[in-house]
């Protein structure tokens, strides 16, 4: 999976900002794959792009219409139908993360078809993956790992990727969720692959490199949340990880979605870490990343000094200090 | 998927017992559900059932013709078609645990929808399956996990159901691979389930059931696996077991297909008990099954003689003297 740039991002109908998450995200990220946003009548959000309509984007160079925006249920909107039909005229692509597809649209699909466009799913798998072989690869990897889903884990791994890459350094954010793809371009919607496949996936989407090049890869879930730490386990050992970057999220006391408590940290960090060690030996934990989000700046530093004293290790929240010290560590790996 | 028995076994051309494993196993464990076998030209195999063509194992009784042989490649062969042909003609469906479904046999699929047939692919899940709650069922659940993949879970899981059965309690097994399903006439190929749903689907065929009942869930995999620990560790969050049973094969060195050593049972008991804690506090050990096939009597003794004062379990070869002594530690739960 390959989405060509730049983008032109849909914002559509999106009812607020929130709806427009994985649009701001790209904006975010890569403001230099973006040439500018599409907002239709009734949208509340805004990803401070110029406002283009199909033409002029295109004449701005778009290669593909992404989907920025969720509207409840997350599927396609038939309100965005219209505007999908002139980007593929235009000679756009389309990508979109969705529960349905804009492959089981029939007329997106036909006309996609006819025009010799390419539709992009990438919430499903296009691609059929090995199990994998638990051989070691050349070059580094860093997995964040967490104490729950939701908490951090995309956002540090991003973070990480720009602050090897501002130091001059050879890193690849290496996306495992569709957010994650759509921001990157590339990836494996990893939670739709074949059980048999995960870490074979990973070892796919993050493959021997360069001594000195970093994969910074898209961590999943939590070994200790009961729906989804089979997809968590796969990614670790898939991702044969030099260092380990635990995420955490502090104000919250049961996991997403279950009446299950969030893990002590210092179980957490040493069960990701034994798991860990059978594909790596030598990985080891770097840095612990708090979204402090829900703290006040003096709650959230308290917090931050209170883990950094207990576990010896660089703790950042990496909206609020970057990830600059935990970057520091790589260097001695 | 509910498998109408009793079954006709077809043994195909199968060129030896081995590739005739699956009906073997069924003849083994159900014996009762089987009215006979089908043997073509050449066929070297011998479940020890009565030889029947389609005619008179449709007077026998038989609802489901089950291929219980695989080919080299695992795949459904062109040679088979007549008699599977026959065999809806006759008013059987069909079942098969192969790569290749027998849906995708265009004159198969054509003539099953034409004459109200059911065709089963167990190797291919039919059906979805929620994400997993994790919330505490009733009813009790025995979990076999492994020191690596195919060193006897499936044959320790069979034993136990049978063995509780036997002495009157209430018992079933559940099935999580393709030659379980057929044995047991149902069940989930976990492996080809969608990653996020590993644990769910656990859940799902292991449903709340009698406090006195026993689920007896099939294991896959082995947590030191590094191509399918992903799998185990959704299978054990899933199944919330009771009772764990470690299973062994004492002279293997490397794990199955990767060149990674059998981990030392120590730690993988501690590993497995850990993962099982989370959904199930109260899940401990009630044996070690070890698959002696490839040692003689005396040093087969003596293997199982040095494990057992180690860890002070129950360790048995179910095939050389029964899982009786570890049913003896399920009246404790």
């Amino acid at each position: 999976m390959d989405i060509k740039k730049p983008y032109l991002l849909f914002l559509g109908d999106a009812h607020d900002q929130l709806a427009a998450k994985v649009a701001i995200g790209i904006k975010q990220w890569h403001p230099e794959y973006c040439v500018g946003q599409y907002r239709m009548e009734g949208c509340h959000a805004d990803c401070q792009l110029p406002d283009l309509d199909i033409s002029a984007a295109r004449a701005a160079g778009a290669q593909t219409l992404v989907i920025g925006v969720a509207n409840r249920g997350g599927i396609i909107s038939e309100q965005w139908i219209a505007v999908l039909r002139q980007a593929l005229e235009s000679g756009m692509d389309l990508a979109a993360g969705l529960h349905n597809r804009l492959a089981d649209v029939p007329e997106l699909r036909e006309l996609a078809a006819k025009l010799g466009r390419s539709l992009f799913d990438v919430r499903h798998p296009s691609q059929t993956y090995p199990v994998a072989s638990g051989r070691k690869r050349s070059g580094k990897r860093l997995l964040p790992v967490g104490t729950d889903c939701s908490c951090g884990k995309m956002y540090t791994a991003l973070a990480i990727e720009k602050e090897i890459l501002a130091r001059g350094g050879k890193a690849t954010f290496r996306a495992t969720g569709q957010t994650g793809i759509l921001i990157s371009g590339a990836g494996v919607s990893i939670d739709a692959v074949v059980s048999d496949f995960i870490a074979g996936a990973v070892e796919t989407i993050a493959p021997a490199n360069d001594a000195d090049h970093w994969d910074v890869i898209e961590g999943q879930g939590s070994l200790f949340h009961p729906s989804f730490a089979g997809v968590t386990t796969g990614i670790i050992h898939g991702a044969q990880p030099d260092a380990l970057v635990l995420c955490h999220e502090p104000t919250r006391k049961t996991m997403r979605g279950v009446d299950y408590p969030i893990p002590d940290l210092a179980a957490c960090m040493a069960l990701n870490l034994s798991m860990a060690q059978l594909t790596n030996p030598s990985a080891r934990f770097v840095g612990i990343s708090v979204n402090t989000a829900a703290l006040s700046e003096a709650e959230a530093l308290q917090v931050m000094a209170d883990i950094e004293q207990k576990f010896g290790l660089p703790t950042v929240d990496p909206f609020r200090q970057g990830v600059g010290r935990i970057v520091d560590r790589l260097a001695a790996l």
